[in-house]
């Protein structure tokens, strides 16, 4: 059975009912980019199969390439077959397909957005879609100036009391904090921003949801949730593959901009914030924006963060060349490919420790976690001998892959008198469940469709970061000395654990 | 190499070296006996196997049996070969059997004692025990002032300067406190109260002592082990047979004198007591005794206790009897087979924290575990529905037999809004350490042979544990209405769960 999501006979506050999205449209620019392709198209395949999507919804391409609507289904057809998530089942794709228009045309070609105002009218009219229009823009950030003044001259940003009008940007969300500010403008200049949606596909990862139920729906975490007990929180990104064929995104963006500012930062404020009254909206952001705002300014570059770029070496069983060997990349390239940074946060709960933050490519292996280390015990009543092989506590949150919760602490080794040992146990998210986890666009396209914001950083949270992020990436980018270079298949440069050792502390090898 | 345990170049801080016992003669009444052959003899074997006995070692039996010495060392030969847990080596068991004799008699019987008082002066001289010897009485409680008497009357309990004379006693220390003062008495007149070693196997289990391993070696667990986070705690052991062959024993025992004195009140002490300076035997008994202290007395035994007996049923697959059916058992008995206990203990940490004690035979199954349920989250910012699936976060110690640890914890359904559902996080110990655990009677009779006193409670321990249950048991003994009847293969009577019931608690079922 298909319930509208404004079902007057759901009540919203059941969350064990499926949410499903109303009539509407989507408009997906850049639907011959990547990441259409790869996640997005198959991402609306399978919420069409999980049947979150009402039979009054269209999908919309649009873009430069020369198709008929027939060469477009055809080109999701083979999208959805090669990546979606679940099982293609012919009935779905013949209801997903009724409503599958493409508008061919150029970002700044006002013939070709016209064309797109008949064509969303026409699925008003005849598909159902209610004259409710979500706009995808995965398109690079300097074409949004294009499309959203020709969304506006054509009208499609307006709305009626009755009908909503979205725009979903990804990151990055601007280069620096000044291009960022002048993004929103211009995204402003279409769009209040409760109908700005800003993706940063972290946050609709079930094991990064999963971190509020952790420590908000138990009794079990939050006593040692606090400088009293925690030393170090240390957050990692790391990718085992170089760039691929992704120089010309990422030369002159880096590790920094393209992970810390948003992925990493968002982690940050999850792990660090306050218990929000509720998990509205603006609540969430407000106990994250009460981090991000508290963060101390990087006092000293040099000395708080750490950089690198990946030399040649062994990977994966494979020799690969350096970062600046690969296809499209400057021979002299500053580009960085590791980034490490030490933040404080000065409010009661946190001031003192230290949060590191680093994310790598050709790192040994592909991980995302969040680690909380525990001070040690203030006493042992074991002698020294006993315990000389126990490190800290810690509580590390496995976002991917092994998606799932893992403690690290003491036991007695069998058959020693009271020899203690680190040990772990662990929650693994797979087995616990039956049910297997959706690709995160899939929960937050939903969450745009249905209009739920809770899991979509806000502007400010995205000033805030590159507020922190300025002063170090000014810093790199008028240092003489290139980024430190590291072996391909190792875990970085060496300056980066020298940003820990200085505290006493070594990086995790997760 | 064979490193004796007063060897001059062994740190005795250096826990890392194997302790080993040092030359002497251990000397078992009641050898014949179901514990000996079953538990004591192989136990004896495998620390031979382990090299934790040196060459100067003797098992001297003493029974009523007519055995030559052969014959003893053939029965302790089947005993090892049927029981031992290390594999059999004929070089150990040709080394062992060197040591091994044989004194028949009664506990009354003078020229008995006499010619064991020849043995040991024998043992001495020519095998190298050294002069320091070891009595372990498994034998009824009745016999223990013969034997004392018999003992001290030929010199064996006098010890010089450089040698030793310990005697092992088992449970049950007593039938109630005035019984056990007695017990004491009698035992004092041939050993002063260092030399006495009260064997509570429990103790000498891995996971019982990893329980202060996990307490005070982890950082993690200690900020919620209290009143503000603990709800309650329950201690169970659970057995899954009946009393077998045991009921000369059993009838007129009962599970509250059979295990809650015993067991469950050490399991109790080591979880709620504060942490010792270090784990030194006085140290650990203090903190152990200033717990059992606390006990507040049970004010109304009818609200606070609950007992049952067990009737026929089904019990692992298999139709049986009830316990008034059993051979030996008087069909009029009113001994419990299933005792359970509400106590509070009356200090800073854990008032108003009740404490649950449960044991009982023929339940679905055979399981001991210590679990801390921890009081709900004081608020959840989740909507009523998100949560309603969410139970208490329990920390949970398993002591056997899948031996590890337990986190029952909050986690989000995937796929879900943010639904939240109990999971559960495991340490197993077999899967995290290579070596297997000895068993807990090795442990314990190498600390007697060592000298090592932690592990064994001490008389005002024993006094302290019936102390509190002594008005329970002449309430039950004065009682007109028979133990509830449990159907077997449940887990048990009525009134056990309502016990809790009244608490607003449940049973776990393990």
């Amino acid at each position: 059975m298909t319930v509208p999501f404004d079902n007057p006979l759901r009540d919203p506050a059941d969350h064990r009912l499926p949410r499903i999205a109303g009539p509407c449209a989507l408009v997906m620019f850049g639907v011959t980019g990547d990441l259409a392709r790869k996640k997005l198209l198959p991402a609306i395949y399978d919420m069409a199969n999980r049947g979150l999507l009402p039979p009054g919804f269209a999908l919309v391409g649009f873009a430069r390439r020369d198709w008929t609507e027939n060469e477009f289904a055809a080109s999701v057809l083979e999208s959805v077959k090669q990546r979606a998530r679940t099982p293609f089942r012919d009935e779905v794709w013949q209801q997903l397909v009724q409503g599958i228009r493409f508008v061919r045309g150029t970002f700044d070609d006002g013939e070709a957005f016209a064309r797109l105002a008949d064509t969303l009218a026409e699925l008003d009219r005849d598909h159902g879609t209610g004259g409710n229009h979500a706009f995808y823009l995965s398109i690079p950030p300097k074409d949004f100036e294009s499309v959203i003044t020709q969304l506006t001259t054509h009208g499609l940003t307006q709305t009626s009391p009755d009908t909503w009008s979205r725009v979903i940007i990804e990151k990055p969300f601007g280069h620096d904090l000044a291009s960022a500010i002048e993004l929103e403008r211009t995204v402003a200049k279409g769009f209040e921003p409760n109908s700005v949606f800003r993706i940063d596909h972290y946050l609709g990862k079930e094991t990064v949801q999963n971190m509020l139920a952790l420590r908000f729906a138990n009794q079990l975490f939050e006593p040692i949730w606090n400088r009293a007990y925690v030393s170090h929180v240390q957050i990692t990104q790391a990718e085992d593959i170089g760039i691929e064929s992704r120089a010309g995104y990422y030369d002159g963006v880096g590790a920094a901009r393209d992970v810390i500012q948003n992925h990493l930062l968002q982690l940050l404020a999850l792990t660090a914030m306050e218990e929000p009254t509720s998990f509205a909206a603006d609540q969430l952001r407000d106990e994250k924006r009460k981090v991000l705002a508290a963060l101390r300014p990087v006092a000293d570059v040099r000395r708080d963060t750490a950089r690198g770029q990946y030399l040649g070496g062994w990977a994966g069983g494979e020799l690969v060349g350096g970062y600046l060997q690969e296809d499209g990349v400057s021979p002299t390239s500053g580009t960085e490919t590791y980034a490490a940074i030490r933040v404080e946060i000065d409010n009661r709960r946190w001031a003192g420790v230290p949060f590191y933050l680093r994310t790598g490519k050709r790192l040994p292996r592909r991980v995302t976690e969040v680690a909380l280390v525990l001070r040690p015990a203030p006493h042992l009543p074991f002698t020294h001998t006993d315990v000389e092989q126990l490190g800290s506590n810690a509580l590390v949150m496995r976002i991917q892959p092994d998606e799932g919760v893992t403690i690290r602490f003491g036991a007695k080794v069998p058959a020693t008198l009271m020899e203690i040992r680190d040990v772990t146990m662990d929650f693994a998210y797979g087995s616990s469940f039956a049910v297997t986890s959706p690709e995160a666009y899939e929960r937050l396209i939903l969450d745009v469709l249905v209009g739920d914001k809770p899991l979509f950083p806000q502007a400010d949270e995205v000033e805030l970061s590159w507020r922190l992020l300025d002063p170090v990436l000014d810093y790199w980018a008028a240092s003489e000395t290139p980024p430190e270079g590291y072996a391909s298949g190792t875990w970085g440069p060496a300056s980066a654990n020298e940003l820990l050792a200085r505290d006493g502390f070594t990086w995790r090898r997760p």
